[in-house]
């Protein structure tokens, strides 16, 4: 025997039991997204590279993109994340859009990274973005979602938290610290590595950004200063919105908090496991600057991204996801005979009709067999017509919950399976 | 002002408007899927391109498939079609699945080819498969799921036709017609050719491939031989199931239909305007080999694929796509002034428990200038909490379908909001 090609590294196979969650998580997602108004799109899964050259990051772009040539020369990307391209949208059709825009979107993804827990090279993510805002206090709205999708999936606040910052305010904060403007992507890396690195790792990989070691104390102090939010007339009325709206309880301020991606101006947050455990969730932030930079007029912007490979392993974890997700048939009509398969396929069509979910038997088999289907797929009822019945103007249904069986008229038969499904 | 990044040619932007159309029509398959007893599943969008190699055809494969080396240095290709994926899938767990196997999928796939009406390059895909039945009876099922479909959205047979043909007539035909085992593909590519070329071209073409004039016109009098399907039991019994499932007027038999993939090797089958305008809407085949090439064991398969292009062109055609897909917020909570965002937030929380859409405005702005919001964003009532609303107890709450307004306690909102909504 030949051996089966595989599939490529970091790829998924979704079989019907897997693809059934991922519909699950969808329509958990559209729902709180659609409560909030926010309207679905999507974007192209193929961009050009410069989409995302200026702002995606430097790891993303050089280290994690699937770039390759198409045919007419270009240099063309499998999208590693979708701000970029929303941003090219809203800048398209800036003028003809209503504002403030709501909008959520759920495809896939692709980054180089190795594969483990929680991690794969193809994967799906859910974006939702809001334009045209001009105060911070909207970036509320974006954290309240994804409290309200943790509340929706199970994952009440005790499982669940979501750790907020702001640009802004780690900016100033650095500043006071003496760190040169020219010196401040660095320290962010570095607040970045914290959880990475043991201390004294941290310390030294500090001194060689040019830090010293007084700086490197204080920022330390920094990172674990619970109580820096206040010094931010933003964050605090974030709180405050967050506070009245009831989501208090899965929010955390965290200073550590700075998310990869350099187009954030403002909040940023990430949620994680409240264990503290494994890789974020989801993150998000505001951004002042990524219409503008990919050509549309200025325009503000905060929204975040889950991905579903993390979210399941919190959701499995915390056993949230319903055990039989795929729809199954509740009947099954069988082919008595090789003269009788049109006879099945028409039967079955028939039933069909009323908006039932009806399997036909391919072909003419033995009887236990078919039967022994139906118990497979899960299907309900059986149905037999054979030269007996067919005389008779009746099919025989078979319930396989209790065994019984009974001839009913071809006729009556959705109403009998209906009262039979009703109990 | 800068250029805006233009999307790469080929792929298109889904916006609000343009996705729901395409959620819609996802729902509609899902619908049509499903009530026939099919499981959704998806394949990853990376393959080898072995895993094409074999089977796909030599067109597919080499000039239209989008091929790039990753980083460990493999050939990857964007899938161009689905059914070798799923093959290697059923291969995979051929020993665990339940067969006769039935399983539909709606996902994106890509083809360099020339972007035209019904074509673009990245486009999305409604595949649906039956495995592991002996007989081709089964060929009726799927050609029926696509009737089904077409009525389904609104496509009587008077729009739509599905011709359909058998490889092994056609063999057996062109045998007859004294054309060797060697020229056999060639004349089925000649078949093919028949609505692209002029007669006199295409005559030439036959030549060309080393057939007699006798021989080309025999070809030319075999293909617009209606009745040729009497001569194929298993036609006359796939044509006899759908004539009793009630969907003959859809079936047409048509000895030009070949279809290009080469793993076809029974019944094959495409659908188009009745006009004949066009390109397929649909197409699909009986393969009795594929599962076994990829390293499976001999398995036969049926199936059919629909891109979403050229169905949405047919749709438009007929006016069949709803107008206002797009699923809007009832409700809009004004914001009332600068120290209010966290009360108007917290009441849109409030209201949203109930499982209502609400839109809050993002932030203190003017009044009217939020109520022509709610008026662009299609939200009927609107809700004002200023001072004196609050000192009351009250909310005030406008509907803008009849301009009345009402001043509502605040615990009775949600109350009202339905009982509105009801009439």
């Amino acid at each position: 025997m030949k051996t089966i090609i595989p599939s490529v590294k970091g790829t998924r196979d979704f079989y019907p039991e897997d693809m059934a969650v991922r519909t699950w998580l969808y329509n958990k997602l559209r729902k709180v997204s659609e409560s909030f108004g926010y309207q679905e799109y999507e974007g192209p899964i193929l961009e050009k590279i410069d989409l995302y050259a200026a702002k995606s990051g430097e790891e993303l772009v050089k280290e994690q993109a699937f770039v390759f040539n198409d045919r007419g020369g270009e240099l063309i990307t499998l999208r590693p994340e979708l701000t970029p391209t929303l941003a090219r949208m809203v800048a398209q059709k800036q003028n003809e859009l209503v504002f403030p825009l709501r909008w959520w979107s759920f495809g896939p993804f692709w980054r180089y990274e190795r594969p483990q827990k929680g991690r794969t090279r193809e994967f799906f993510q859910w974006n939702i973005d809001l334009f045209g805002a001009t105060s911070t206090d909207v970036d509320a709205e974006l954290i309240a979602i994804a409290a309200s999708f943790f509340k929706e999936a199970g994952l009440d606040s005790d499982k669940v938290k979501i750790a907020v910052n702001d640009r802004r305010l780690m900016d100033a904060s650095i500043k006071k610290l003496g760190v040169s403007d020219d010196n401040k992507k660095a320290v962010f890396r570095l607040i970045d590595r914290q959880d990475k690195m043991s201390l004294a790792d941290w310390r030294a990989y500090g001194l060689d950004l040019g830090l010293t070691e007084n700086q490197v104390d204080a920022l330390r102090a920094l990172m674990d200063n619970r109580d820096l939010w206040k010094e931010s007339v933003e964050l605090t009325r974030v709180f405050d919105i967050l506070n009245k709206m009831g989501f208090g309880d899965y929010i955390q301020y965290d200073a550590r908090i700075i998310r990869g991606l350099e187009y954030y101006t403002g909040t940023v947050f990430e949620a994680r496991d409240a264990s503290g455990e494994g890789r974020a969730v989801l993150g998000g932030g505001h951004y002042d600057n990524l219409v503008a930079d990919v050509g549309g007029a200025p325009l503000a912007g905060i929204g975040f991204a889950m991905g579903d490979v993390m979210i399941s392993v919190l959701l499995k974890k915390y056993d949230l996801i319903p055990g039989d997700l795929i729809p199954r048939a509740p009947v099954l009509v069988t082919v008595f005979d090789e003269s009788r398969v049109g006879r099945a396929y028409a039967i079955a069509s028939q039933i069909r009709q009323s908006g039932l979910t009806v399997v036909c038997y391919p072909e003419s088999a033995k009887l236990p067999k078919q039967f022994k289907y139906a118990d497979r797929i899960g299907a309900r009822f059986v149905i037999v017509e054979g030269p007996e019945e067919e005389a008779g103007g009746l099919i025989t249904l078979k319930d396989l919950k209790d065994g019984s069986q009974q001839a009913v008229k071809l006729e009556e038969i959705v109403l009998k399976l209906n009262e039979l499904l009703a109990h």
